[in-house]
């Protein structure tokens, strides 16, 4: 999916990745997200008149049921610059040519392709939400066992005044709060079909866009847009911020942990740990440096997908380019993020003063 | 201020910075604006039965209206890192002795400079407003003009297909409607106090701190917090994303309009247009092209910000910087862009084909 | 490998990514890689003395030989943070124990992992090489075939005076000149072998450190260092820097084409271009946009390598992270905007006026 | 001149920026630097014979005589988008008509501000030289107190094997010889003459255009180049990608600082530190914590700096500004790194376990 898993399935996915995020996120994933949206169209069509409804239902069947030649795929939109053109090619010749008039017509590119996202990003944020969720508890739990206990509270580096554990445990949950409120909000606010034809007007829909934008986002469960959002990347660009957020809290947990588990510092203990491959009294706080790496990597990306704001006219090949490149990896850093640090903090033994 | 304005009231600052705001966040006003979180606690501790009432009152004049030797706070900050210790060592030495009891108590310099930030954030959110009403006035003023003229719409930078200059237009303008909601939404949430004393826990301030918190927010037009944020800069970033993602947009616009004023391409001429040392026929779009620079620049400083949430334990320097060097400069990026984009878009004579 | 190639051998790596590099990055590569430095060892040992030679033979072919499971690998990186001591122990386990005192000994994991990169970076580097010395001779072609037509200069934007179409192509190859240059020597000085023991002192490898150390590098084709640089990472800091630059260079050139090959402007035309699902006349300059795309990424990622500087003490888990989620793909990028180029230029049908 | 210094002379420039390098980088000395090209161009017309010799030198003494008001200067700048076209009108109306002649002909802007830059660049550069040479001064002192003193060396923020303090000097000051060895390569290749006119074909200089260049590099310092560097920036970006380099590698020192002085830790103790507003006993890192920040900023600046180089055309208005923005960051945090390091080196009064 991203720098953060090279391979899928192999150790770098292990270490700083998120195989969930990314299968969720990825080609296959991506394809069958692609086929929904065509047929969803292809029943809004049935929906409105615009076909016949018994061809609809027939050719939603089959655009769900069409095997997809991936590798053809690939060489099309090495052509193309974008996938649909070929997937659309390949479902024409998939579908008898009586199902073609229910087949992508007043639709664009972007149209199949946001959309598609947008169902992705969907169960990206039930993911994210349940993870929150479960490192709230997590946090309660620490909190209960050791909240009580003594803790010197530093500022730039250096002993200040004692604090007690659970100071810095509210410092590490109450944000987290935030997080999950915001998630709720961003996602709203995003998650919207994109329906607006080659150049965003909708005209290619003919006079009955509304109707067949309102039946599609009713049939995949997302808001009917008032209006294409192709160059408008504002709320997806939030999500990716949010993200990054997140991703950055994450990192202070972490940074906090690593610095806690220090020799000489000793205010925290973990089960288990990295294991060097020179010196086997080593317990590496690998998940913890994984936070502190994945906070500052997120940082660096978001500038990414914040380059993909300058959309110049109707629709930008470059700067659309750039949110392929950037928004996964943020989604899956934060993804990752929030299962290292719930496997970090399960794997707290003890923390602060007895 | 910033790389956007290296020497105040100078060239580069013409071009790209923005003087009001820059002034606005500048040392300056931030003395002032310290002084004044210092009066605004005086007064409290006075509020709530600390000191003596007159005496609040008194120490809250002397304090406001300390004269500050910024030399010798800046020698200060070097050795300090912050400029609140030694703001606070020439108020002791301003102000008689039995005023003291009134100084700083309680409080730790984060508390000083957050707060103080907060002030100036509320003065730069009204400038912000009042650019975006007039930048959609003129917007609606330019789509009066033109909106029924007929443009090629272009996609991936090739013509595609005809769409009015109002469906150009009104990519412009309609995401603006959502920049000052958003606006208003990341301010709300921004503008608190911040009152947490060494290590945030608010033991410094005694029994009554929430007493005092509630006295200095309402003194200051602020809102109170039900914590410290010292490490919790959630909100603060979320400012920064908002500013960014504003000159992203604005960055769209500057673009659009630099490539429709293109030789050959000519749906849109300028009045005026900057002046060339060597070609006299020239009409630089100077002002869209800082809109795109702007833009873009923004991106980047939002990964510096970002990097600033990765505050360890109770305070870190590092991360904190960070913010200082980062913000101001987002701030800056999006009033520029905002005076830009407005002069550009008054200044457009021709729009579309006749 | 990257956000550039979120699937091997899927659409995205098509459109944006480079099968070439990623492969000779990815993990399968890697392991192989590692078991090449682990079986240099071991033939080092035998050349110095430390063990004997036929010994140092055998185990050499036994590693080298050896079958890696690539799940158990992962599930061990998860827990440690790094595969290289999950790999050791799948040796110590496919190895006679008598081979086993050529396993690994005074070595660290960073040891075989930077090493094993410079591997790949090698053949990386011959690949660049290779298609730089192309992309000039179809750049010299280009010139020959169009160098003498007319071209209006345009500076800002705006048409300035005219400049003939070779003035054009010279600035898009004559950089080329030194970014082949400049990789021959970033190459040659990052190329060396990394050997420090645990913290890198050599103090694990005995009063033979050197000559262990001189012994690997001749057997790997690498330089042999004449100290650890397990925190010093400048020299590939560096070759990152140019990959990005090369990236920022063809970026150039694409958005140079994308403008050049605008309806109105038209001083370019190009075979094929990308098709789209809505619009049957669009050609789309999807090669030159990926450019513009990959230089503008490019940037960003190469801030996340310039963050992994900042190595606390003899080792960095966090800041050696980021190296594994930046370089690759500025490495791919670089690789990708390279083939794109070379197809880009190659089908360049008219440029320039007749 | 920078986020680094927001107001000259205050307490953020004395905590973070570098009043040297951004008084050298500052308008005032741009102007000077501008007026040094413009009178080194009018001798150089003398010299080839354009002009009489007499004329050349009255002008070149009249240009660098002459009162430049910045205030107007700023004026035509926020229309011209470069300060250029307003100075020279500046020195039209300083000097009389029979000497205009000898004023701009054949230049453009760009020729002026990139020219000067490199004079402002060669004195940085000799700034950077003589501190680093310092900055290896005093760790060569510090390596002769405390070098062979016993330290835990630390891996992954844990303890791992004995390393002795000299092992951890050597790894802040090798690196230096690398960085001296750079600088003195970069500054070799950027420190170059600008001079190409309006689309960098040299024409408007006319035959005698590679007299002129070499005549002007010579009386300025510079070298002669053998084309227009007007789009290709390189040089110029490997300069700024040094300097981020160089602040990496210094945030390194100052983080091992930050860790070795914590409480518990106790590796290193410093004479002063900074002082807290709240806290009596706190002395905080506050020069090693400014080198961490300058180093995480430098690397979001090269991003910037790195988007430059999509210069589209014969000149980029975006992508030049850009640099405007991000390279003088990039420097004054270099100087502010170098200085902070020297001071902070030499505070170090205890280091190691005695």
């Amino acid at each position: 999916m991203s720098g953060l898993s090279r391979d899928p399935g192999g150790w770098l996915e292990a270490v700083l990745g998120d195989a969930e995020i990314r299968a969720r996120l990825g080609e296959a994933a991506q394809i069958a997200d692609m086929l929904r949206i065509e047929a969803a169209h292809a029943q809004a069509l049935g929906a409105v008149g615009r076909i016949a409804p018994d061809l609809a239902d027939e050719a939603a069947q089959a655009i769900l049921a069409a095997q997809i030649d991936r590798e053809a795929l690939a060489r099309a939109a090495a052509v193309d610059g974008v996938p649909v053109p070929g997937l659309v090619r390949q479902l024409q010749a998939a579908l008898p040519e009586r199902l073609h008039p229910a087949l992508h017509g007043g639709m664009t590119s972007q149209d199949v392709m946001d959309s598609a996202l947008m169902l992705a990003l969907g169960d990206v944020t039930a993911i994210f939400e349940s993870r929150l969720e479960r490192l709230q508890a997590v946090l309660g739990q620490l909190e209960a066992r050791f909240g009580d206990r003594p803790l010197m509270g530093r500022t730039r580096m250096q002993a200040a005044l004692p604090v007690g554990v659970g100071h810095r445990i509210a410092g590490w949950a109450r944000p987290l709060d935030h997080h999950r409120a915001e998630l709720d909000r961003v996602s709203r606010r995003v998650l919207r079909l994109q329906l607006g034809g080659p150049v965003g007007t909708g005209d290619s829909l003919g006079p009955q866009a509304g109707e067949i934008s309102a039946q599609m986002a009713q049939g995949l469960g997302l808001a009917a847009p008032d209006h294409a959002w192709h160059t408008d990347r504002a709320a997806l660009v939030a999500y990716g911020a949010w993200a990054a957020g997140l991703s950055g809290h994450l990192g202070k947990i972490g940074l906090d942990i690593a610095l806690m588990a220090q020799q000489g510092v000793d205010e925290l203990r973990l089960a288990g740990g990295g294991r060097s491959s020179s010196m086997a009294h080593k317990h590496n706080p690998v998940r913890a440096e994984a936070l502190v790496s994945l906070g500052r990597y997120s940082a660096t990306q978001l500038a990414a997908l914040h380059l993909a704001l300058g959309q110049e006219q109707e629709r930008s090949g470059t700067a659309w380019a750039l949110e392929w490149l950037s928004l996964p990896p943020l989604l899956e850093a934060a993804g990752a993020g929030l299962s290292r640090a719930l496997g970090l903090v399960e794997d707290i033994e003890e923390m602060g003063a007895r």
